[in-house]
Formats: structure tokens, C-alpha cells, sequence
């Protein structure tokens, strides 16, 4: 049986993390790469992630180029947050009759906010008899695939709370821009209005996919973005926050359905939260029959859980019907151990 | 659409709830029903289940005469534990082009202690072009399924553990026999030996599932049953445990490969384990990368969450490829809160 055939698409941080750990992996071979850097375009794969030896496979600035000369039977796409910015890569390769996982956070459910791209998606994927997943660690799994999974034991369910607690510190400079860490409150509500301060990209995703699953109508999603304003002194490599100044960004994201909130997704994001005493962690609460209490304690990792589930999502998109899928859509996730090829079904 | 058509076949403690949920549901009904309890049969549904008004269908002896003259989409099996006694039942529903859900424990993966029955089963399912799952809260849930679905995030596992801790004190007679509740540590040790005290069921189907799911190979499962010693003076409605004697069965389970212990599964059971501080919950810890630490607490309840599981999976498997599956091969579980006909597809 041949290893399983993949085009790795972007190899920023995300993007890198997960071809290094195809490079590990058996049954499966990265077959070609891209990124537009040229920094990267030209060098062994190998070279740019700094594994110590080579991969065999040098970077392409040229799509078109690889889509036409290389035959794969997925391509991981880490380019982007959007379904706007990634739909042209995903247009090429579902063309060229490619499978897709995509890490952009609107494909988590990309009817959300992209209605016409998702159908235009779907279709096109459809005929050519593949299948395109969006999927990460949140939106993707935290706050929306691992609370549908736990509403599986419930007869019932009135109400979902759900908060990713997590610590920003080992981010770099953009996320500290977006997240508005290191601002004064003035500066960051000025942040929020010019739409230079973003919070959590994923929420919509997250509601209307958690609304699906349980076949429930919502009416409206309100948000909000507020500043955490830090008591104490807070400092990381990449910034530093005053006391009284900004520390982070608490987005909350409301799901109503006949006027009453339904669902509620709170994603804190902010360094050092543990000088103030706050643990980090995931939490869902289910009310209903029974009632759920979960805790994840500390949160499991962005950086690596998003890298964790593109790669680990592999065998499921490839033995999928072809079409978009979501993750509520395909088998629950698993980590991959053994051989690829002999997790995967033929489709 | 017509309504989901489903026919529940046990109407004891689970499969009596589970036909007082579909009886609250949208878009399912109940055609038929069969029990062998003769205080039963004959009497409307409704009546059996004291719900207050009739369901309009009468609980039949005769499942013969039931498969004969009434189409359904799905039929409900509960009741049994073990696949030996559920297959003929399996068997009849198959060659009625009916779709099967069995919550008997070792139907949650069958191939770990009856393969050929397992194989037999998938053929049969696939000649009628029907699907057949096993599930249920443990086996089913919280010591497979879950698992395999925090998986999803780790670049690696090293090894797993888990642990059910309960309270057995809602459950009658025949689960304090089972468990040994009540007795001596002389009577205890003798149970184990004469096959009468059993602890869990389902702990090879839980092993078995998480590495096929993991790509995992165990050369060895090894079980231990030991005695929950109270300090204290224990009593329920359905039974006393005096200081010194025993208030349930700690039942582990390791999974080796290559020699080594990769799994672990606890599920301590005994009645109120709060007199002595004992918090119940639910419990996994992933070593890995990243490791992983969840608690549910309390744990969720074995009834309601068996009860939910079964009524909530119909859509995913009257949906699914015919054949025998697994939890780990079906889209992730979801309470049905809508019309159960939105939710489905057809196969």
C-alpha cells in the first residue's frame, strides 16, 4: 500500500509544526510544500523547520505549479484566519482533486459568516469527489466538537456555558496587537472600534455548529470584548502591561433562541494570568438531564493541539463522503500512533 | 417526512427509559415494542412506563410476529450484557432490514471477546445493507470514546489513564450481588473465584476500542477485582454494609504492548463513597504531548447518560455506511433536541 500523500501548505508556525510532525509519522509522506516566503521558497523542507536532516522535499512559491506536477491525496492549508483569504487555495487544490484540512478559523464552519463560500465549497468539492474540513483546537474542538460530544449523554439540555482560560505569554508580537495586551484602556477600547483589536476569531463558528448538532434555531448572537485590567505588573518576552493598563482581551459570545441566551462561549485571552490568581483551564457546563461539569486543567495548548488535530484528522477526511464536512460531521478525533494508511477507509 | 420508526425491544430499567424519552421527542415514534415479562405484555406502552396517557402501541411476547408485520427504521436492543445472548436477537432485526442499537456491554466492541459473532454480525448487517452499534455511557463513553476524542489534540501518547469512580447506592439487588456489596471479604474473594461477584463488564471492549481507535497493538490485558473495605457502617434502601465488610469491587484494567502497561482503566464501584471522602467523577489523564487532565464531576450518571446515548445516536446510525460499527466510527454523539428527522441522512 503507498504512505498516504500530502501537500503542506504553509509553513509558518502552525503550518512548520505540522510537517515536522508528519516527518515523524508512518505510512504517510509530505510530497510537496508551499510558502510564499522567500525566505523559505527553494530550501529543503527539512532546512526550513531545522530538523537536522533532509526531507527530500524542497518549498514551492508556485502553486500552480505543484497542483499541476504533484499528485497528493490531501493538502493541509495554513494560511490564514479566513474563509475569504483561503478560498482560492482551496478552490486549487479541490480542483486538482485534493482533499483539505484547513486551520483557518472560519472554515471551523464557514456557513457561518460565508454562507455563498460554503455552498460554492461544498459544490465544488462535491464534484470532484473530495472532501475539505476546517478544524483546530478552538474553533475546531474546545468550544464546540468536545461539548457536542459531552451533550451525547444528556436527554435533555437547557443551557451551555463553556470558557477557555489560557495563558497568551508564549505569543509573539501580533497576537499581543489583536488581543490588545500592553494598552492603556483608552487604547484598547479605540482598539475595539477601529477593528484593530479583534479578540477570539471563531466564535460565530463555534455556536452555529454546537446549533446544529442539536438541531437548535438561533435567533441572534450578541458578543462582547472588554479589557482585563491588570492589578499587578505583568511582563513576557514580548510585552510589558503596567498596572491599571490592559493584560488581555475577555470576549464572550451569547447564542439566543426565542429571546433567551442558550449558549454561552467566554475565551479570556491574556498573559500571566496567574499572578492574579487565575488558573487556566477548559471548562464546559451542560445544564440539563444530567447536568455536566467538565474541567480541563490547564487548558490543552493551542499551538500544539491545532497542529495535533489538522495532522490527526488526515485518515477521516480521506475515507469521508466527499463534500465540506465539519468536525460534528466526521468520527470523533483520535491521535494517530501507528501506520496511517491503516486507520484510513478508502472512500 | 415520516417520523423515525423504532422499535424498542427490552423495557426494563434502560430500555423503559429510553421509550419514555422517544415518547417526548420530535420527529421518532415508537411502532412496536417487546418484552417477555408477562406482567407486560398486552398492556399499551404507556401504561408499562406509567407515563399517564397511552402511547398507542401494546408491548408484544411475540418478536417473531413483530419483525413479520411492522417496518421500522431502527430497532432499540437492551436486554442483556453479553453478545452470546444479544446476537439472535441482532440477528432477527438484521434480516428485517432493520437498523440495530444495542446498549449490551460487550456489543460496544464486539470483536474483543467474540470475534467470530462480531464477523457474523458485520456480514449480516452489510448483506441487509443496515448498520448495527453497540454504545452505552461505559462501556460506550466514558472510558472509550472520550478518550479516543481527547486523543485528537496529542502529537502523542505515551499512556493512558482513566478512572469511573461512582456511587452504586441508586442500584438494586442484583447490581449489590454482582458487586459483592455487602458481603465479607471471605464471601468477596469466593465470589471472584465462582464467577458470581463480576465487577464492570466492558473493560476488554473499552481496551480494545481506544487501541484500534489509536493504532495501538496490545499484546496482554490483565484485570485485578478487589475489595472496597469500609471504615465506616454503610447502608442503602437495598442493602447494609457493616464496618470491615465490603462496600464494592474495585475493578482495574491494563493494557500492555510490548510488555508495558500503555492503559489503565479504574472503575471503582461501591455505595456511597462519600461517607468516607471519596469524591465520584470522571476522570482521564493522557501522558503525552501535550498531556492532558479531565475531571467531570460528579460523574455522569450510568443510567440517564446510557438512556440519552442510545436515544441520541439513531440519527448517526440509520445515517451510516451498513455494517457493524463502533463509537470511534461514527460522527461524534449530540443530543437530539429538534426534530430527529433534521438531524438524520439518508444511507
Amino acid at each position: 500500500m503507498d504512505n498516504i500523500k500530502v501537500i503542506q501548505w504553509g509553513l509558518g508556525a502552525m503550518g512548520g509544526g505540522m510537517a515536522r510532525l508528519m516527518l515523524e509519522k508512518k505510512g504517510l509522506e509530505i510530497v510537496a510544500a508551499i510558502d510564499l516566503d522567500p525566505a523559505k521558497v527553494g530550501k529543503d523542507v527539512g532546512e526550513v523547520l531545522e530538523t537536522g536532516k533532509k526531507a527530500g522535499v524542497k518549498v514551492s512559491g508556485n502553486p500552480d505549479e505543484v497542483f499541476g506536477h504533484v499528485k497528493a491525496d490531501l493538502a493541509i492549508i495554513a494560511t490564514g484566519s479566513f474563509t475569504k483569504e483561503v478560498f482560492p487555495l482551496i478552490e486549487k487544490a479541490v480542483r486538482a482533486k485534493t482533499n483539505v484540512i484547513c486551520i483557518a478559523e472560519q472554515m471551523s464552519y464557514p456557513a457561518a459568516q460565508e454562507p455563498e463560500l460554503a455552498e460554492k465549497i461544498n459544490r465544488l468539492a462535491t464534484e470532484n469527489g473530495v472532501t475539505v474540513l476546517g478544524t483546530g483546537i478552538n474553533p475546531g474542538f474546545v468550544l464546540d466538537t468536545l461539548i457536542i460530544a459531552l451533550t451525547g449523554v444528556c436527554l435533555d439540555v437547557t443551557k451551555i456555558r463553556a470558557a477557555r482560560i489560557n495563558d497568551l505569554s508564549p505569543f509573539g508580537p501580533t497576537v499581543m496587537k489583536t488581543q490588545g495586551v500592553g494598552t492603556t484602556p483608552e487604547e484598547f477600547n479605540k482598539g475595539i472600534k477601529d477593528g484593530s483589536i479583534v479578540g477570539h476569531v471563531g466564535f460565530e463558528e463555534s455556536l452555529h455548529m454546537i446549533a446544529a448538532a442539536l438541531g437548535w434555531q438561533l435567533d441572534e448572537i450578541k458578543q462582547t470584548r472588554e479589557p482585563i485590567i491588570s492589578n499587578v505588573y505583568r511582563e513576557t518576552k514580548y510585552v510589558k502591561v503596567e498596572k491599571g493598563n490592559v493584560a488581555g482581551c475577555r470576549h464572550i459570545a451569547h447564542g439566543y433562541m426565542n429571546g433567551k441566551p442558550v449558549i454561552e462561549l467566554e475565551h479570556p485571552q491574556q498573559v500571566l494570568p496567574n499572578l492574579e490568581g487565575v488558573n487556566t483551564g477548559d471548562y464546559i457546563w451542560i445544564e440539563g438531564t444530567p447536568a455536566i461539569n467538565m474541567a480541563i486543567k490547564p487548558e490543552i495548548p493551542g499551538g500544539l493541539g491545532t497542529i495535533a488535530m489538522a495532522v490527526n484528522m488526515i485518515p477521516k477526511v480521506i475515507a469521508a463522503q466527499p463534500g465540506l464536512v465539519s468536525m460534528k460531521d466526521l468520527p470523533v478525533p483520535s491521535a494517530v500512533l501507528g501506520d496511517f494508511r491503516k486507520l484510513g477507509i478508502a472512500k
